[in-house]
């Protein structure tokens, strides 16, 4: 295992107190228990954003947080939830009186502990309205999962319900935002290598030279098979053609296509895929109206990308073009 | 070699075509000869800015075109230089009368092929003035280049220049910015693994499991020298001294610290390295004004990353501060 890290068991506190250095006019990092919160936050009568997950994702969900998007991002451990030790002063510190809306990965951990932190908070007198993102079209249940895993939809309901937030909806009118997100978005991932987590050494799963895992999660978990390499079109087909099928696409529908990284695959290679699924999606009669192409979901250095298609409304076109200014994503301001 | 690719002889033309189908609102691609322009260019009465090089480093140099950078960028094979029969017509098509700057990375090939474009397209009555980046610390003379090569600070150079341009500076003017920028900033890079230019086929070099190339060139050409692999912080110091050193950086000064990806380095590494760098740059006094974190300047598919250092004066920093709209860097609009 060759990292440019120190002690593997310091990965996340070094990088989250490095992020906070080069990002110190975006936000505030709470070391212990760790979370980061937007500057300035709680923002005056906004509905709050609170997101979180495992590290090794970066720059979700830390890289997120700022105007227009999440007010907090709790990391835990390398692909790990984040304990409600964390989740509950996270969700108190950026809550205005207006309320929060918790955006949960469908992770079996996950979902438990920002549960039990929505409980506790709810009895320190803080609304919160949960948010499940399950936008993973490759298996139904996984080793982490009951249903549908969350992958890299949730960058584009963080940032479409962080707008809804921004313009001053109300609590439920946000969570109903991000919940129509959750309802038009899919995606489907592959990886061409495994990745390793720090504190364990070894890579998480292994691939002959020759072989490439169709469906993988964003932890290395296991997809729907493993295939023998194929030419990117080809790839590209067998993740957009689920995708597709799952959200009924249609002559005249308007997406947004986004083409994710997984943290080891060079640009150049995601720009092969969008110009396929852009095609396919063009076939289809259905109109690309927005486009995100790069690492924003990632798994450590795994090489590998994700496909995923958002049905878009002009409502859901407009919260996309507001004004958002994060380490990671950042227009209009 | 495992590459999201189709036909490793097409890797950089339907890269191309995909990065102007997701980008289509920012600029336009010419197929044959290959160049990206921005849309609406020539802008009027504005002077042009032009780099290319290679293919294999993106999002350099079309990932910059647009709004307050690139006029134009002209794409070669990986890492081989663009031919003048590309860099010409990119030229005369981007010149509004005003004069273009042509910003050229120090390799031999790059240098002589700009060089001829820039007497053509003069001949063709377009005023052309070349501003050489060669930031790179490591090595005086390598495999590509006399003197020092042109590495991460060339997107500094052209954010800065860019704005020069977009503010109305005469071609003068914008060249002498660019000058500015150039004698003011330097880089260093690390390896921890090669890559692999895809119609090779095979990776440019080998790293063993504990060893690391330190002063690594973006095409994997060779640096200072191998060492056994080390901890972040003792890496990052290997690269910030000598850049430090080549500035006299001192207590007092000003600078933007710029934290580059390699391409397959996951960001959390980048921000471990990141903080060690600011925490040394405090120690001696120096103060970090803007930062920049990313996978900026790449090789493909390497692990590894490259840490530059701006000093920074009251008008770098308003032009660095300055709106920018490309598909890699985006602010203020």
């Amino acid at each position: 295992m060759k990292k440019l890290i120190n002690n593997p068991r310091a990965v996340v506190d070094e990088s989250v107190e490095g992020f906070g250095m080069a990002h110190a006019d975006l936000v505030d990092v709470h070391p212990d228990p760790k979370f980061v919160v937007r500057k300035g936050a709680p923002v005056k009568g906004k509905v709050a954003l609170v997101s979180g997950g495992g590290s090794g994702h970066e720059p979700l969900h830390a890289g997120f947080v700022g105007l227009g998007m999440l007010d907090a991002a709790v990391p835990g451990a390398v692909f790990t939830s984040p304990t409600p030790d964390q989740i509950i002063p996270a969700t108190t510190a950026v809550d205005s009186g207006a309320g929060v809306v918790h955006i949960v990965k469908n992770y079996t951990g996950d979902v438990l502990n920002f549960e039990t932190a929505a409980e506790m908070a709810q009895a320190e007198g803080v609304a919160v309205r949960s948010v499940l993102v399950n936008d993973d079209v490759a298996v139904e249940d996984s080793l982490y999962t009951a249903g549908r895993r969350g992958v890299g939809g949730t960058v584009l309901v963080e940032k479409i319900a962080g707008a809804a937030a921004e313009r001053g909806d109300d609590l439920d009118a946000v969570a109903a935002i991000a919940e129509r997100v959750v309802a038009n978005v899919r995606t489907m991932g592959v990886a061409l290598s495994g990745c390793t987590v720090p504190h364990a050494g070894t890579p998480s799963f292994e691939l002959a030279d020759d072989e490439i895992e169709i469906g993988i999660g964003i932890h290395g978990e296991p997809g729907r098979h493993k295939i023998a390499m194929e030419p990117a079109d080809a790839i590209t087909d067998r993740l957009l053609e689920p995708v597709l099928e799952d959200l009924s696409i249609a002559s005249g529908d308007k997406v947004l296509l986004f083409v994710n990284g997984m943290g080891g695959t060079p640009l150049s290679e995601l720009y092969i895929v969008y110009r396929r699924a852009a095609q396919v999606l063009a076939e289809r009669g259905a109109t690309v109206e927005r486009s995100l192409v790069g690492n924003y979901v990632t798994s450590l250095e795994m090489q590998g990308c994700s496909v995923s298609v958002l049905r878009l409304d002009d409502e859901l076109t407009t919260l996309w073009d507001a004004p958002v200014h994060t380490a990671a994503l950042r227009w209009g301001v």
